[in-house]
């Protein structure tokens, strides 16, 4: 079949809204119509050509929500007419990884998705003889594309596409970034640094697990009203204080001992300076520092061992420690009862023509998210 | 009164044994004859000058048993005849880092400790009228000692000072990085860096938590019996292999999936290169990686935060993460028990006179552990 779809023909290069050839499902795969899809930094970082394992031409995009359409021999969980959402961590439920219980970094289809590739080593996407690759296993910069059955979360019928979509990555991470990663026990103190799309969900993941006092951190004056929205309670601009660990240290001050630091810290920034600050503004003998940004090619963390020594931990977590065909469909039902919040995050909506636009508003700092409606 | 002690007149230079006053205890405090003293590469990081906090001229020593031989007033868990342990992590029970039962690190005498003073801000050792400061809050390397009461554990009467005093320091602090700090379970896979006497004592509490494959690493070949004695099952020289890390992943492939890594790593060096090998040799999705040496002032651990991203941890650990005063005890008695072993470890016991004779044979790297008997 033929699928109008954003390719990304270059690295550095705009997209370029063609239509292309989609094969349909084989076997283990499912034909999905994407409704809605929301436009992430990753997709930039790969746009971009940062990304050393970026694969060009592909159809970028792994923030979507549609319709199943069609599915191949042997899916028996999915069926014409279920509506999902694509999950770039799939969830095969028996790879070691599955089955340990201790991570929802599923390996079942790690190795060929990485090359932009189905499961079984080839691409459903092309033009002519030219091969063009997905990308994270999702592609959901094409109006139609096909997922493995274990890359599916079937959700609530009545969700609506152009803002459930973003649960398929940003809100996603920040809240199972606190619930899934850090456990937030009811009382604690965070500090989240970077309140984008995925700090202010990081924000709204701590007021729903109960938290007492959310720190935010951002560069810009103009995120302390995103953060308060979202139930941010104190605000520090980096730029306008002396040490911005010292600040959040003291801010935290309290106990007998007057001992500050936050209990939970979350990076959502990709940068790995404040990554260092975030673990060293954690609470010595128990603050947990959690890192969400994806850094640049290359670069690396550091800090004295003394500060993991006197008892902070230093985590990371992807896609929000979420198994997603067992988690998704719970946000997306958290968000069709009103435990969290999506659509004050979607600023802008745009038509797949319009697409690129989404990222110039990325690049100016105007949009929380851009969402391409199909 | 008068005691004889090894003071350190100053850093680098041997230790003094000479006779020194000693004021009885004050209120809280507790005046205990040292009966036998391990030397622990603390005590030589103080003593060489890399220390930045080390002070002169002191009391070195903190990993000492004794008996009681006074009381301050108001001390009321202790008296005279009481067989205790030092503590350099006291447990107040009381402070914010006792109740929060997340972390071991007291607070309650930690400013006056670090200035080698007693917790109202004085000594108890002098010269005439110099005073000479403690050290860690134990000061072992004296005959007798004055502590608080709230840094000493009372433990079994009958077990021989001269094997317990390494309960102390080395045997809880390998031990306790296993079982509290990260909390192995059975079957579990690990690798121990540096086969010290911590990395010893890590190995043998990793036997006791049931790990089924212990993998020891060093640069000496001579450790690979050391370690077998203790539990290791398998050993790594980082010298004869061309990546220590990919050596590990290696051995460690299991599962569908043939991924490598170990379930929880152990640093015992203090070298940062070292820490770093020991974080990426975790496994992906949930390998922990915990720091128990202590690095050179000023050096810093580094990683690509990809490592955390994809779910890896990296900790540290103090003391094991023990409560001195309700965990020592119980491992003085898994002793006594035979649960775990100390005799083999001790290789060289010095009277007082000889105890530069102890530092000597840790810089050869002919001893695990020299205990002073008094």
């Amino acid at each position: 079949m033929k699928t109008r779809a954003a390719v990304a023909v270059g690295a550095g290069k705009p997209l370029e809204v063609m239509e292309v050839d989609l094969e349909g499902p084989r076997a283990g795969e499912v034909l999905v119509e994407i409704k809605a899809t929301g436009i992430c930094h990753t997709d930039e970082f790969t746009l971009s050509g940062a990304d050393p394992e970026g694969i060009f031409p592909a159809i970028l995009g792994h923030e979507g929500a549609g319709v199943v359409v069609d599915v191949g021999p042997g899916v028996e969980s999915l069926k014409k007419g279920d509506h999902v959402i694509p999950l770039y961590t799939p969830e095969c439920r028996q790879c070691p990884s599955c089955l340990s219980q201790k991570t929802n970094l599923c390996t079942a289809i790690r190795a060929t998705q990485g090359q932009g590739l189905m499961p079984d080593g080839t691409s459903r996407f092309s033009i002519g003889k030219d091969k063009i690759h997905h990308y994270m296993g999702c592609s959901t910069f094409s109006n139609f594309t096909v997922l493995p059955e274990i890359a599916l979360a079937k959700v609530h019928p009545d969700a609506p596409f152009d803002k459930i979509c973003y649960i398929g990555c940003g809100v996603t991470t920040g809240i199972g970034a606190v619930i899934n990663t850090a456990k937030v026990e009811i009382g604690a103190t965070a500090a989240v640094f970077g309140l984008g799309g995925i700090g202010l969900n990081v924000i709204q993941g701590l007021r729903l697990a109960g938290a007492d006092r959310i720190i935010g951190v951002d560069l810009n004056n103009d995120k302390k009203a995103w953060g308060e929205k979202f139930g941010m309670t104190h605000f520090v601009n980096p730029t306008e204080v002396d040490d911005v660990v010292a600040e959040i240290v003291n801010m935290t001050k309290r106990g007998a001992d007057q001992i500050g630091g936050a209990d939970y810290t979350f990076d959502c920034t990709g940068n790995v300076k404040v990554m260092r600050q975030a673990l060293e503004s954690a609470h010595r003998g128990w603050g947990e520092s959690i890192v969400i940004g994806v850094a640049g090619a290359g670069q690396e963390i550091s800090t004295r061992p003394f500060q993991l020594v006197t008892g902070r931990t230093w985590k990371g977590t992807a896609f929000g420690g979420a198994r997603g065909r067992t988690d998704v469909p719970k946000i997306v039902d958290w968000y069709m009862d009103g435990k969290i919040e999506i659509d004050p995050m979607i600023t802008h909506t745009l038509a797949l023509d319009e697409i690129n636009t989404g990222f110039d508003l990325m690049h100016k700092g105007e949009s929380i998210r851009s969402v391409v409606v199909y």
